[in-house]
């Protein structure tokens, strides 16, 4: 899979003494342990970390860096586990430092719409916590993903088409750098010019720039009402014309999200629903009762010049939960499709104008290919996935699963598109960087890679090889 | 004013000859083209290019940046002209690209909400060309900028509380780096996780790290109904209270903007309006009729419940035009109010639980100096600004205005804000940019230009000293 995995040397037995010395018994070699955190979801091979640290402070994050730089041994952060590209997979050895501890809501803003967590709050944990608040946090990526982790890859989500992606939604950051220093990357004012934007650059810098071990992320007021529906489509082509007129029209839909027919079987299956199988929409509208109406009445006609049929609502608070914990299940339902398979997941967005085409000729790959290849995603934004079910030990079914992935990249590509539009570079999309950004670009990457961590070792081989 | 102004050899001639051969009539020593790119709207004392060079393409930046290079002589990116911190002062010499003949607009993708452009195009000339389209372009930093001088300074504006700054509005950017390579930042995607966000990286560099040369900015559908009001209150407390609540409520106001009583006065008098003397409120609501009349419904009586009175609405698009030209008037507006005065503008931002308390405690610091000092600004985001209105000759004067300044700052930064909500670093804010971050992320910030501009040619003394 030309994965730049490499052989390394074992950790000094000095570093493991002083690791082992500090962090007693939040410092662990054992295989499970390693093992637990060299694997990811997706197909990577798994590549375990020499050793982990339970870290629970800023503090002890610069102290193993520093001590890891005088030893010229790789770091690897480690949030909820949930990358699909082979993020935390160690596959230069080193020392991986688990942020899971570093699970506490330090502050609550609610007056300024803003909360500052530690890196190992889940998104879940921090909507849990804000309960009562008035107020809510909204990326969600479908999986439970540590807030950290979610900065690290720039993640976004179902309701990335209102409220922006993590890029648009952390005010600012602790990071501690390589070789231990700990800064503090913007403040809490909604704006500000003042100089570099360090939030940024470390924002889907995938753990290859710094260490995020704190974040100030910005909330927002629960709307006052919330509908959700569902519609299904005679094709898939129908269904994303639909998406396309709602956003050309402005509609301020807060989710709109596609799962072909294929995707919607998994989903009965898996999450026991009976939606049509059918290519299906899922709707949610936030707002004002009034608001919350008036687009969906927009959006109805809209669908129905399309063919739309069946729009179901679901209104009750526990409807739509059921709704989008199906919805954000989808991956898991795709899984079980084919027993014993495991998910090759690839991910692209397009400017809205091409999305129908470059669906349309995405369906025609598929149709092509002897492995079962659900197709859903966040097409408000452009951003659609597949996932290849292969049976990893086959190279055949490996080979057609990158042969699927490199024809919907370069496609994407092509219209004006990007390789990834949320999961991230890691390992698996390092073969794309340069056809998306050119040379030139790419070099800039490197140099700012070298600027910040010059000996290479934070998060070594991912992004950049 | 401790500006890091700094003697510096003449162009060399050889540089001179190579300028002037390859540009011809577009490339000039003469000094008043020189003065009239040497002096910005603010008290910075001018500081005059050694040479001005009109380009018309990217490459052409890309050749003066080689020449420049090969010879170590500083180049400035020059856009509107509209800056107030010294963003495009000479002080270390060299030689201003002027951008004004790059004016172009490259394509509009109205079906995907976006506009390439390049770098002089201002943004009432895009919203211009947009007539038509039923789309428009949000930001506005009350000048008529140009949108690359917006982008390497982070601008915003009026509408940012509702449809964000140049950080959120930027799409991708091509941008040529000090050597004269040119790179491509960001594609046409909605969003992206693909590698390091170099647009952000170059959006609020100021032209320390690269020069901005085509940018594609999104769009937004001109909303179906708009209205405009201005309310009056007794203080500026009462005034500042109702934007607070309606932000904490997560009305989506397209404006809400403050002014003080002394520059509705200034306004009055420029721009022949008669509004009533008191701190007053500018709303401006989008949206559908229906939504727009509920938000202003809210907005109204969170008005009334704090004093505010007269609330006047302008519906008619010609009143609100009036009405918000008066609005952006508002700098020149006060600079009349002692006629022979300079403006030492400063501009803070603080989070909006803070702002009530930010602008009282300012209002001492006016109230106890003998310069006149409107104040005004973008309070929905928690930024604001105040206009010291010295004899700029007078070393008293200007000492009064840097303490202004200096008290302001210090109080926003106390307040977790930024010393610049939306003017920039330039060479006036340098001196606060370490109290602001910190020791170690301005040593970042010293890296990343160390690593994109080695020999300091980019607009230098800028952001860094």
């Amino acid at each position: 899979m030309n994965i730049p995995y490499a052989p390394h040397p074992p950790l000094p037995a000095a570093l493991i003494e002083d690791l082992a010395h500090r962090f007693t018994n939040r410092f662990s070699i054992s295989q499970a342990v390693r093992d637990q955190h060299g694997r990811d979801e997706s197909v990577h091979p798994a590549a375990a970390p020499d050793a982990v640290v339970f870290v629970e402070t800023t503090k002890e994050v610069a102290e193993v860096n520093r001590l890891c730089s005088q030893h010229r041994v790789p770091v690897i952060p480690f949030g909820a586990g949930s990358s699909v590209e082979g993020h935390f997979l160690a596959i230069r050895g080193g020392v991986c430092i688990d942020l899971t501890r570093m699970n506490h809501i330090v502050a609550v803003h609610a007056e300024d719409l803003d909360a500052t967590v530690q890196p190992g709050v889940t998104r879940k944990q921090l909507n849990a916590e804000l309960h009562g608040t008035g107020l809510f946090f909204p990326i969600d990526p479908g999986a439970d993903a540590s807030l950290g982790g979610m900065a690290a890859t720039r993640a976004s989500g179902t309701n990335a088409v209102r409220y922006g992606t993590m890029r648009e939604n952390v005010l600012g950051m602790t990071v501690v750098l390589a070789d231990g220093r700990i800064i503090r990357t913007g403040g809490r004012a909604k704006k500000s010019s003042a100089g570099y934007d360090l939030t940024r650059l470390f924002i889907g810098s995938e753990g290859t720039l710094g260490i995020i071990t704190e974040l100030t992320v910005r909330l927002y007021p629960l709307p006052e009402a919330i509908s959700s529906a569902v519609c299904t489509f005679p094709g898939v082509d129908a269904a994303v014309d639909t998406v396309i007129q709602t956003i050309q029209l402005g509609i301020p839909v807060a989710r709109i999200e596609l799962l072909d027919a294929l995707t919607i079987s998994a989903v009965n299956r898996y999450s026991k629903t009976t939606l049509t199988e059918a290519p299906t929409l899922f709707f949610e509208f936030h707002g004002s009762p009034s608001a919350v109406e008036e687009q969906a009445a927009l959006v109805q006609e809209i669908a129905a010049g399309h063919g739309g049929m069946n729009f179901e609502w679901a209104t009750r608070p526990e409807d739509r939960s059921r709704l989008w914990q199906a919805r954000h299940d989808a991956y898991f339902a795709c899984l079980q499709l084919r027993p014993g398979s495991r998910a090759f997941p690839t991910d692209v967005c397009v400017p809205i104008s091409r999305l129908a085409e470059c669906i349309r000729a995405t369906n025609e790959d598929i149709a092509r290919c002897p492995i079962p290849v659900p197709l859903f995603g966040h097409v408000g934004d452009g951003n659609f996935h597949l996932v290849v079910l292969i049976d990893p030990d086959n190279p055949q079914e490996v080979a057609e699963a990158e042969r699927i992935n490199h024809a919907v990249v370069k496609r994407a590509l092509a219209m004006e598109g990007t390789c990834t539009g949320e999961h991230g570079i890691g390992i698996g999309k390092q073969k794309f960087l340069v056809d998306e950004h050119g040379e030139a670009a790419v070099d800039v990457m490197r140099a700012l890679k070298r600027a910040l961590d010059p000996d290479n070792l934070l998060n070594p081989g991912k992004i950049l090889s």
